[in-house]
């Protein structure tokens, strides 16, 4: 199947490579264009503009915001003004609830169609095709570019046939992650202080009741003196658990988990953890038992 | 081997009947002694003291907290004055760090020997064989029970040689498993409020970022709209959460995810919960954001 | 001294009376005419749009939120387009740090000159002159406009030569009255369950270490049954609690408390209690500790 | 009046020396004996113990917290024994609700009469005589010992007939102090960020909204880059935050703020800031800001 890809940061260039590699025709496109190299080098095309990427029945974006969506969907020469009637955009970015919506609009206004079908995994889930995808929208859209979706993960999953609902669905799975991250951080500094070894702690909750790869990764990165490889960017963190705080707000749900790792990231943020993998919230009980 | 098995609750009954199917020679003992039938029908030995239950060279307690413990350690005719020189005190309990040590202490100084054993894992868990051991104590000791503790759990982990350190493995499993309950109630208001059926929500976790059991059960009790059977009590998860509060104080170790699940379950409590199984605290979500 | 004055909702019906009161031509000019009735029968003159609210040598808007502002500031036919050169536009407005920076920015390529210069106080105190104005930006500024500013108030406080200052201490005040909400609620369920009167304990904590109003009127509307008179509306309190978190959120600086008052707003929204006054979310004590 | 103090710490040396000032007959006594020595010099009789102290109608404990008082009351040679019948013990000591209500069902047992009248104020305050004092327990006894009353405080409260009730008024303003102090600290760190003096910005706070001492004292302590004299040591402010918590835990009464001031505590012992003025828990939102 033909279909564009817009956005090749660490999750998209996993997940359009395995697109090329099931035998989709891809033209990519990225603001930075020398992302596309290791692409076109397995057989993706490169598309010098938006407009190019947008020439097929299909274009899947996946960006770091709400802030970059906005620009390649609207902006001048963007997906809006490019993609043909009844083409389809697939969103596969972490995006506000609220944008989803507008974006749902302003596509069906064009004629065309919008599904939002956020994947769930890291870098190397993505490179592996392991994600999880969630999808939601019109059904009969989502049939169409099921070989796409179907080569980008593991699974599939239709929520809902409201796009953002899958975005919302998304943000708090993030959460979810968020707190496994906290809870964690909290339970190691305390046995840590006790003098239990942290990752031989990490090893029997991971062998025991929580024998799975959150928890495992998460763990084990929180468990480590140094600073691990940064799948997920602190900043994209607190990005995220911000949208599900919104999502809250507009729909009247107070979430103070959520508010708790909103203040850790703030706090991160302030001695300069921006850059660090997210689980490096997990880190602050350390410091603020006296252990660092 | 012969032992004693002192305390016959949910967990206790499942425990205790798989030491008796192992072949273990078990004298049970119980307060409430009608608890002991289902036990004497498989084979159990029905000691009608705490002193009977203390003649071999080992004694298990499963009791619901420190003051049960106490009682029945240090009340006249105890476990202290009843078990023999150099048999084996295995205690199986939830109970604080403070009290573990104290009970290190006093075995010590009358030449006995204590273990700290407790299990992860409900009562189904329990009865199934499915608890994951946690043990702590003098190698040596440890060793000689391995068969009492073989025939209660699927595996036996060894974390120290300093019985409190299980005591506070276990009150930090039960810290975290609260956090997954808390989690979740939000995430599953937030969706919930935004019109996803709740079931499938927990289904879609739990078959992608969270296929394991604690999310599973957790996840299934909160989305279900009736109050499910009681696996662990309310009043006993504020007791644990409490205790591991009262670990990190004496560490200095703040623990600010635990201090909210405690004002959860007073605020359970308040409208009369104490007795519902401890994940009712995941509704309180519900209710904070008018959805009840 | 000439000057126009936007925005007659509660409390700045009570400052441009004051204005008036004091000698000054107030030309005013609100949304809902009928609001200005009040005001031009003590000698006001009813400005028929922006611009002619413009006209002198000093415009003072008094709106609920950035939004308000943002329509009056920057719409077409707004006080941008309107005020002179060398005019100066005071804000009174409770409004983000952010806006704040970009109108005194946007003031300054018009060739006009920008003064934040929120009140503290609620209705009563606008109305009997009683507000405390915290005043910044160019001090050359200010000291031309200080007349109006001595109408409005008790006292007038230089802050700072930058204007948006003003803006996040008005915004760390109302955080503040906030927390003495939150702490009254607290305290007051607290002792209220232990059988004490609830007014009789506010008298109490009035008459000792909290003799002041912020206090009084507080703890008064909390221990009262019956909700009381609007003062300052849930739905501005959110508002003010949400810009001081975006505000620390700018700054990298965590607010704990504050985000626990984000989530009392949201639990009161969630049922219905948007209008109420925001004194209403220390009633939530009450409700979580089933008293209410 | 002919009275006996026991516990001549930063509070009862004030206390104890404005009884004698007001003429009463005063027999003190101390663990540490030199403390005795000031109070020796203007007028007061020496006890050598505790029985030495309760010889008259009333004695007066002032102790740092529960084991304390357990032990000059319920020891051997303590209060409880020592006290004649119908005398009076009345305990000033900030202490727990069980306490008390232990304590007046011990008394009463004991043919003696016990009033809870603890102080409001900081040590200046106790020794200026400007504590407020809230008095709890039968209105006849608290009669007839109002000049001890009087004469250690500017005002007298009678809270309840409740010995109790005194306490836990107590114990709440201590919470209210210390929500004080954290919001004070939240806000102070929030606009010192963006470059607000700290210590201009409390001389606004409080000759605006609020003009009373809590807001004085703690806003310039907070404000200050040193550490200031210890009015209120930091492990007593736990000790009381404590006391509130289990209060409204036996109560089922959630206190989000108190669990958030708990943790504070916490995280100041655990880079050891037990001995600094509690106020200091104030500062860790610059510390958590990246200000230090």
């Amino acid at each position: 199947m033909q279909t564009g890809f817009i956005g090749l940061g660490r999750m998209g260039s996993g997940m359009a490579t395995n697109l090329i590699k099931a035998g989709h025709e891809v033209a990519v496109f990225n603001r930075t264009p020398s992302k596309a190299a290791a692409l076109t080098a397995i057989g993706a095309k490169t598309a010098r503009t938006i407009a190019e990427a947008c020439r097929g029945p299909a274009v899947i974006t996946m960006l770091a915001n709400d802030e970059a969506v906005e620009d390649v969907v609207f902006g001048k020469g963007g997906v809006l003004a490019s993609l043909g009637k009844g083409a389809i955009h697939v969103s596969s970015s972490t995006i506000s609830v609220a944008l989803s919506d507008r974006l749902a609009t302003a596509h069906a206004a064009s004629g065309q169609r919008f599904i939002a079908a956020p994947g769930f995994g890291r870098p190397d889930a993505a490179a592996a095709r392991k994600l999880f995808v969630a999808a939601a929208g019109e059904v009969k859209a989502i049939g169409e570019i099921m070989p796409l979706l179907d080569a980008m993960g593991q699974r599939v999953f239709l929520l809902s046939e409201k796009p953002s609902i899958a975005n919302l669905v998304k943000l708090s799975g993030n959460f979810l992650l968020g707190s496994v991250i906290e809870s964690l951080g909290e339970a190691i500094a305390l046995v840590s202080k006790a003098g239990v070894d942290r990752r031989q702690y990490v090893d029997f909750l991971t062998s025991t009741l929580f024998d799975v790869p959150a928890y495992k990764i998460y763990g084990s990165l929180i468990a480590n003196d140094s600073a691990g490889p940064v799948g997920f960017a602190a900043s994209l963190g607190l990005k995220d658990i911000k949208l599900a705080l919104a999502a809250g707000e507009e729909l009247r749900v107070p979430l103070p988990l959520a508010s708790l790792l909103r203040d850790r990231f703030l706090s991160l943020f302030a001695s300069g953890g921006e850059s660090l993998d997210w689980s490096a919230i997990g880190k602050l009980s350390m410091r603020d038992s006296g252990q660092s």
